[in-house]
């Protein structure tokens, strides 16, 4: 039997005990298991960008795997703790609206607020739960232990409001979702709300104060230091210099404005 | 049978190949190691600040964790090379002090100066023991080799001085010991010392030019952007913000002063 | 059977998805894998920091492993994705020149050109080949799938040039090739020819500013702050200050010039 893999997403960074300390009561409760980072230095607090993050990783990994997320600003307080089961994954943590965007994508078969404290630690504390609850109950879960025997079945879970682009005066506009580690920009439209918009019709693209015109297939077409549009590995539309820093070349901020607009022909 | 488990700490830092030789070179020792990072982002040569990171994570793992720490300034020295022994759990390192936190938890049964040229490299460096001596002394140990084989019984470890909160004036003075990720303020004053101190009688707090009465339960019962005192999760006095940054927001650094004075009810 | 070994390396950083999705990809193929991190904070883009690190990190890895390396600047664009295989190991990568220093120390035995899609994922984006194609080809490659499978066998492949140290005007004229988390300055300067110049005479060694008589055995030889000339774990001379930062104490950066200079007995 193929040894269980749990991924683990947390705002806690790489330099304290936290994440450490969920690995290791992971293991105390099922040492078979494989635990995979997802990434810890979602910024402090921000659950809309653990949500990206969370959203692009989790499908990749096989069938079963449990996905432990822990951005919890109100730890402690009245959010629940819980395990949402869908067709394909486990996810584990905050009901805060960390599951938003993966959820999207995933049909949701259970939701169980997590009450039943057999599978917590002995000691809760009220700041880190990722350790005391969240940890136990994934490792609980790969042991094969049932989700109805973690707490009673809910009806709904937590989302926040996630901006689609909208057309408007005849533009399609979105936004800046997300800024990755080399610079680029990634946008919150589609491949698919693009070229529903766009069709075959010339357009130019325009994010602070730069514009281009037309789509690169890839990074590689672009000449060093050019800015261009292109469809990212998540399927997004982004913005992008070659071997540079979007980011900085624009001084460009997430939540900031992106334009699709077609021009004549 | 289950796989052994080998933590592994240092000051080496996630971009070079230091972290990653050390995880060769056990995998090629004992390839059924389950390796977990507990943190290679301690400050450079600050043996204290990883002792305070090892402390708060090792007891998490399994009985029988080997923990392998490396912050090891006098790499090549005088310094010994040593294994200790406890009833829980084994640790790898330099006998430089980096233990001296984790201990005060522990039972020690053995300790052994590493010796054993056997179960070194062939070749050691001066400067990467890690890879060269504690890397292959913690593989070694994962496949049942015992204690003993790897040099000579010793009597005594090395600790440095860890400066406990003392009662002067009528108040407890403390000190700052720790700042975290989310620059939370993590202090040397425990809960049993604090409530031997308070008792029931009302309390301020003061660290740098704030003061705060009483205690929070957790985060969540802040305000936003309040100044707030807690018991955390590794059982310590601490001083936040909640969804802010108190070290930020005090100008405070590792070893200032934090008292707590009763006030007249 | 021990499972199989995937070291991972790239310049994609910790923060986003984008190693965790290649570790999901991997874990879908063969979730018997052991995944090993050697580094994912290549500076963006830079081929030869990366090669660097591999380089000084393959080695210490049990045979067969599978290096899956990418900094990949020009993904999607003309050059090929490889497979190389040498006596030891498995490398895995875009064919750009990031193999070249590792590939000193190994014999290769076949180049493959990565051309049989049926081992790749069945969309392939143009701007991530990591997941899309180089983390199923390691995927495969752990399952024992033959090399010869993946493509056709080519002859040659990529290498970029490799500055090693000469001797201009009686003097050994090396320069830093890697600064590491520590600050030391690593050089092109390999211990063996560093003897071959000086042999048993006396000699001064500049870089920067700063001039320094011989050599010391470990760092630990140097009074607290002092300057000091050594040869590192990876067998090159090197500069460092004692628990200080060689790189910021001389201002230096990758690039620039050490120079050994025979002196007068």
């Amino acid at each position: 039997m193929r040894n269980p893999i749990i991924t683990l997403l947390s705002d806690f960074g790489t330099m304290d005990y936290y994440v450490a300390s969920m690995k290791g009561i992971i293991l105390r409760i099922n040492p078979r298991c494989t635990l995979v980072d997802l990434t810890h230095q979602v910024k402090p607090h921000d659950i809309k960008e653990g949500a990206f993050i969370l959203a692009n990783a989790y499908s990749s990994f096989p069938k079963g795997t449990i996905h432990l997320s822990v951005v919890d600003p109100g730890v402690g307080g009245p959010r629940k703790p819980i395990l949402l089961v869908t067709q394909n994954y486990f996810f584990v943590g905050p009901d805060n609206g960390l599951f938003t965007l993966a959820l999207l994508g995933e049909k949701v078969k259970q939701v169980i607020a997590l009450t039943n404290s057999k599978f917590f630690l002995p000691r809760i504390s009220t700041t880190f739960h990722g350790r005391d609850i969240f940890a136990p109950v994934a490792g609980h879960l790969s042991l094969g232990i049932k989700p109805n025997a973690f707490g009673n079945e809910i009806d709904s879970w937590s989302e926040f409001f996630f901006q689609k682009p909208e057309v408007k005066g005849g533009r399609l506009e979105g936004e800046i979702f997300h800024i990755d580690t080399f610079g680029n920009l990634i946008t919150n439209i589609s491949e698919q709300t693009f070229f529903h918009f766009v069709k075959d019709r010339p357009f130019v693209i325009r994010a602070g104060k730069r514009v281009t015109q037309g789509l690169k297939k890839g990074y590689w077409e672009g000449r060093r230091g050019e800015f261009m549009a292109l469809f990212g590995s998540g399927g997004f539309l982004e913005i992008s210099v070659r071997e540079g820093n979007a980011q900085k070349t624009l001084g460009i901020k997430r939540g900031d404005p992106i334009t699709v607009t077609l021009t004549r022909a």
